[in-house]
Order: C-alpha cells, then sequence, then structure tokens
C-alpha cells in the first residue's frame, strides 16, 4: 500500500485514471523508456548514474534507454548547473519535449477552445472559437472543430513541434472506449461518434484522439495544482449551461462502473421541480447552471443574455451591476450561491472532500458568492465542519477542461515513449 | 496498475480500507508471515514449494515461516487431497485459525448484536439486545455492550476459541484513530469515546477494539459476497432509523478525506423540507427511513410501532398487511419506493456504481419495493439505462455491519500474523 500511495502523490494522470500502456515481455524495452521519463518528470533532472539507481535497472541498460530517449527528441543531456562547485560539473538528463505537445480541446456549449501545451507546460497554442453548439448541430461543430486543430496544426508545423495526442472534452456522458458522447443534454447531442468523426476530417497522419468529460479533464487539471498537498480528495464543479463534477477520491480520478460518474448537474434538488434540458425536472443545473443565473438577474432582451457577445464580458457586466449595489443581481447571486452552497453539502456528505473547487463561470462571480457557499456549507454539512471540506475558486476558469486535455495526451508519451 | 488491481480483486481488507500493518527493516519477518498467511487466504492450500514460487521467498525461509504460523495456530499442515492420484501424496499449507476468531459489534438504532467469525467463515458465536438506544443513554449502552462482550467471551473460552480483535460498528461519523462517535444523530450521541469505554469496561486482556462506521463495515460485508466477479463500485443502503451509504469505489472503500463519506441520509431531498434528527431538515432519512413507513402505514398506537417487540415482526406483519392488499400499507411502501429511487439515482448520477444493494430494514420488505425502485432508476437516471446500476436486495440484512466487524478484526491478523 505504501508504494501506492507514494506512487500517486506524483502528478502521474495514469495513476488519476488507470491502467494503460502496453504489457507483456515483448514490451518490456518500451516499458523501461517509460519509466525513466517519468523519473524524469516527476522527480527532475539527473544523472544516468542516479537513474539506473533509482529505477534498479543495470547502468549500459540506463544508458541505452537515454539514448533512444533523445533520438526520440524527448529528453536531452546537459552539464549540471551546480553553481559555486569546483571541478569538471556532471551530466545531467533533462526532460526536453520542446518538440512535442499535447493537444486538449473543450467543446462547450458556447465555444471551442484548442490549446496546445509542451511536456514542460509551455503554451505553444491557444485559440478560442465562439459558437452556439447546441444551435448548429454535430456536424458543423465537428467541421468547425476540424479547422480549428488543422490551424493549430499549421502554426505547430511552423515552430517544428509535433502533435502527439489530442483528447476531447464534451459536457456529457462520453463512452471513452469508442470516443463516442453517448448524451450530452445541454449541447444537445446524443450518440455523436467524435473520434471517428474528427478522424475522417483531419489530414494524414492524425494524432491519437481521445475523447472524454469535461468535468473530468478539468479535474485532472485543478488536481495537478495541488499535487505534493495532502490532498487526496477533491471534487471539481465545471459552471457553464450545464453543471458537471470531476470527482479526485484517494489521488484517484473517480469514474464510476461504465466512466457515467460525476453527473451532478441533474441531482434532483429543486423543490419546485422545475424542467431541465435532459428532459427530466428538478435538476440542480436548473438551479445554479449559467441560464439559471442569467434569467434571475435580468430579463430577456438584456445584454448579458447576448450570446454573440463574450460570456465574460456578460459576467464582467453581472460582477459591475453587483458591485454597484444593483438589488436584483445581487439577488440573484445570492439564490445561486444558496443552492450552490446546497449541492455542494449534499456532495460533501456523500464524498467528504478536503476542497472543492468552483471552475467554469463561478470563477468569474466567485468573489460575489463563495462567502455565502462557504456559510452553507458549515451549517448544511451533516460532519462537523464540513468535514473539513474547503471551497475554493479555480484560477484556471474556463480553460481548465482542455488543459487537462493536454495532460492526458501527453501520457500517453510517459506510458510508452517509443510507440510515439 | 496491474498488480493492484490483482490486489483489489482479492478478498483483502486492506486494500479496502487504506495502509496498515509493520514497515521497516526490523518488521520484515512479520511482514513475511503475513505475506504468506495472505496468500494462502487468498488462494487456498499448497505446499511449501509453490509458497517459495508465489511469493519469491526462498524455500528454507517459507518452512521457517509457516512452522511459526503453525506455533501461532493460524495455519496447519495436511495430506493433499488427490483423488485417484498414485504414490505418496504432497503436504499441503492450509489456513487454520479455527482456534481464532474476530468479533463485529453493531450498536445500532435498536440493538446490540455481537457476532464472531472464525478466519475459515464459521460462525463461533451470535447474540442481539435489544435495547431503545438513543433512550437509555451513551453509558448504559456501553455497559450493556461490555455485558454482552463478556457474555461472547465466556462461550468462546469454553470452546477454546480466541478473539484477536473486536470492531464496533455505530452508525454516525466516527474518529476512527482514536475510535470515538464523534456524532450520530440517529442514536443521539455526540463525542462519545466508545473504544475507550469498552476498554475501560472489559477485563484483561482486552483484544484490539476498533470503531467505524455501520455502512462501510456493511459494504465490505456485502463487497466480500460479490469478490471474482468483475463489480469493483457498488454502494451499499443501510436503511434503519436513520439510511447511511458504504460506498465502494474501483474496488475500495471510499472513506473520504477525513472518514465521513457516505452520510447520506442528510442529502437535501425532501421538498417539503421536513425538520430531521440531525436539526437540519429536508434530509433523505426523514423521507425513507424507518420512522417515515411506519408513520406513513399508520398511525401511533398501531403494532407496528410497537419498539419493544422485534422489529423483524413488525415488518413482517407491514408486509402482510401489503400483501392482503390494505390501502394505506401499500401507499406508504409506494412512496417510501419511489423517494428511495429518487435518493439512488442521485447517487448513481454522482458515483455510477455498478451495483446497489439494499440492506437494513429494506431488505425485509424487499421484494414490494424493489421494482418501483428500479423504475424510479431508469427514468431518473442521466446516463442511459441507468449507467448500468443493478439494485440488489442485501442476503446479511441487520447482520452485514456486525459481519463486516470481524473480517476488520480478523484483517490484523492477515497484515501481522506475529502481533496476534
Amino acid at each position: 500500500m505504501k508504494e501506492e500511495s507514494t506512487r500517486a502523490r506524483t502528478p502521474s494522470y495514469a495513476a488519476l485514471t488507470g491502467p494503460s500502456g502496453p504489457r507483456g515481455r515483448a514490451s518490456i524495452r518500451r516499458t523501461n523508456l517509460g519509466v525513466v521519463l517519468r523519473i524524469l518528470r516527476d522527480a527532475g533532472p539527473r544523472s544516468r548514474a542516479q537513474i539506473a539507481v533509482d529505477t534498479g535497472l543495470p547502468k549500459p541498460t540506463v544508458t541505452t534507454l537515454v539514448a533512444e530517449l533523445v533520438s526520440l527528441g524527448l529528453v536531452r543531456e546537459g552539464p549540471a548547473q551546480r553553481e559555486g562547485s569546483v571541478g569538471r560539473p556532471g551530466t545531467l538528463v533533462h526532460i526536453d519535449g520542446g518538440h512535442i505537445c499535447g493537444i486538449g480541446v473543450e467543446i462547450s456549449t458556447s465555444y471551442v477552445h484548442v490549446l496546445a501545451l509542451t511536456p514542460s507546460g509551455d503554451q505553444v497554442f491557444e485559440h478560442r472559437a465562439a459558437v452556439a453548439v447546441a444551435d448548429v448541430g454535430a456536424e458543423a461543430v465537428l467541421d468547425l472543430t476540424a479547422r480549428e486543430i488543422r490551424a493549430c496544426h499549421a502554426a505547430l508545423a511552423r515552430d517544428g513541434i509535433r502533435p502527439i495526442g489530442l483528447t476531447l472534452a464534451v459536457p456529457g456522458v462520453i463512452d471513452v472506449a469508442t470516443g463516442t458522447v453517448t448524451y450530452a443534454p445541454a449541447i444537445g447531442w446524443h450518440d455523436v461518434a467524435v473520434a471517428e468523426g474528427l478522424r475522417a476530417r483531419l489530414p494524414e497522419p492524425v494524432p491519437r484522439i481521445a475523447v472524454d468529460n469535461d468535468a473530468k479533464l478539468a479535474a485532472l487539471a485543478e488536481y495537478a495544482l495541488v499535487q505534493g498537498t495532502d490532498i487526496r480528495d477533491m471534487v471539481c464543479i465545471t459552471g457553464e449551461r450545464g453543471i458537471g463534477a470531476g470527482i479526485i477520491s484517494d489521488g484517484r480520478l473517480l469514474r464510476g462502473a461504465t466512466g457515467f460518474a460525476g453527473e451532478v448537474g441533474h441531482m434532483p434538488l429543486d423543490p419546485r421541480r422545475r424542467p431541465c434540458v435532459c428532459g427530466r425536472s428538478g435538476c440542480w443545473e436548473v438551479m445554479v447552471g449559467l441560464d439559471a443565473i442569467l434569467s434571475l438577474a435580468a430579463d430577456t432582451g438584456d445584454r448579458i443574455h447576448d450570446t454573440s457577445a463574450e460570456l465574460e464580458s456578460r459576467l464582467g457586466e453581472l460582477s459591475r451591476r453587483a458591485e454597484a449595489g444593483d438589488a436584483r443581481t445581487r439577488e440573484a447571486l445570492d439564490r445561486v450561491a444558496e443552492d450552490l452552497g446546497l449541492g455542494l453539502a449534499l456532495l460533501a456528505d456523500v464524498l467528504n472532500p478536503r476542497v472543492v473547487v468552483l471552475g467554469g463561470y463561478f470563477t468569474h462571480i466567485g468573489d460575489l458568492i463563495v462567502e455565502r457557499v462557504r456559510e452553507v456549507l458549515r451549517t448544511r454539512v451533516m460532519a462537523p465542519d464540513a468535514g473539513g471540506c474547503e471551497v475554493r475558486l479555480s484560477t484556471l476558469g474556463f480553460a481548465a477542461a482542455a488543459r487537462g486535455g493536454t495532460f492526458l495526451a501527453l501520457e500517453a508519451v510517459h506510458q510508452d515513449p517509443g510507440g510515439v
């Protein structure tokens, strides 16, 4: 058990997302490439001799593996930076990977966001295209997404950077094995073969394509930020038209039996049982989703409802009104804070997280609601002091899901560097 | 990851409940005793040569370890039962442990239940004492519990069986580290030092005492029944005055950051926001707890409310009335089935379990409600087909928590046989 908990504390998305990578004797060399690469990622630059100690592999084997990783462009060898020390500096092996990147693409209700990061976290591409996803239909959104990805590929090619994988984040229940969006009421999708549809739209060579739930990917990105702390239980709430949760339990992403865990937006919490886009009624997202706060805060026709404007600027307007003391805006924020606290209290009763992170649109109105949310949590959770649960605002906001997507895309190289 | 998933599939309660057992060089021998014992438990009787292969330990070491386990009364050596084979049969090492047992004690709202099982699962003691726990107060309940445990010890001593540990199950939030019941509104307890209180009431030598949440222990017992299947995500609902859940996620018991996970009885689901014993309002257990169904089914004064009678017989009366077509009873059952399905749908949205097990009082009225519960689940869960979630009735019923307690008590011997 000791080994397991140590492993989970390193930022390994494999530990979070479950088993992957090659098995069996034939792939031992490829597996060992991954072992060396992960040591360098998780524990920092080190000498080949140190790698041999860390991995238990013979020194000549380490030399061969490092040479192969260098030829793959994943690591480089360079002098140690030992300030003030005398004598010839030793040679250290560093993660390189400036020539590769992972691409994360979020298809949300109102935009397609493309983000590319290198293994060392450098952002090498970003673009966000506004689109009313539910209105234009899945085919048109896949067309747009493919165009955005081609633009990203072109920019990367100019910079000599090779994308090694691509993960799409979608707000709904996903069949991860086939890359199909089973059901996404917030965008009106039903059985959309996203991975297949994109592969057909992209020129060869198409990088590996994975599709996953937006809240789960956002949770991977948020959890990476607390790596190294003692936080092992975390709930990340995405806030857009739909509400979802990415749940980290004891250091692992909770997927559930068929990958559908975290659909918290449809918890039946509304005492007024108002209808939801999912066809049911009384869902939590009817109370705390983006549409809820906008309708509470202003009548149709008001410019905060104008979907052709950037969501951030509309939320900025909302904040300005609240700060100016507008009674209706303040009441809307209080109502949402109250109902958000109620649902979070429920999740704290069920999951007992150490931290709840509020992401998505909540990030943009967070300062105006978070105190009230915390108060509701304290009074409503069964365990004393909300079971030690702390409410934080995301620092990633709407970028979290795409960012988590890049992490998952890059994980493939850490699991099987030779296969990239 | 492969090793981890294999380990979790074996009925190891350590894997379910987190790290335990000795660490460091000095305890390698003790650790190895546990390794050998767990191999025998999980994989069945085998030769010393086979144990050496399975564990990677040298044969002479295995011989020494087996001899020590024999002297501790935990294993025995005997001839292999090879029917029809010729020649001298080999000697196999078997789990013995008929001379030791684990004790599980459940303190529920209406009884104290003591159960003792040997490592091979033989029941060597059972007794249940009816008591209105909330009415008589914690001190009197601990007095009664200590008397019940002494009676158990006396019976075991007559049979030459040694209890190696004792686990108490209590319906509330528990500080597992100190064995204190932090908060248990269903029985009116607040900061009751149960482990300490019992140690003071029992004659030396007192076995190891642990205290844990009743629903979590019940889940361990229920999960043991599905070991070897592909079920890794399970929610076990306890039904008494209070409602709790033991959650198994990806083969592990979900405890949360401070051990308070699974307090599902206090999810705010009641649109009528009726008051709960916890001091809040609108809690799920107000809708589906034992008191709810009894008040819906009959006025005060009716014999199903008579707490001096066995709960099983009162629930039996309820079932007879429903089967005889009594309208009020049937409506009460439908109401509870509906509200139970609603809460389970919520848990399925959050956790996506493969199986929900209905335990406690639900076991006794299960046949009358389970079809309706399944129907609500199918229509209410966000994922198609309730995310593959199946609703089953517990076969352990009110005995589940005490049974889980015996498993946890016995786990100590599997982790550290020399320490027993």
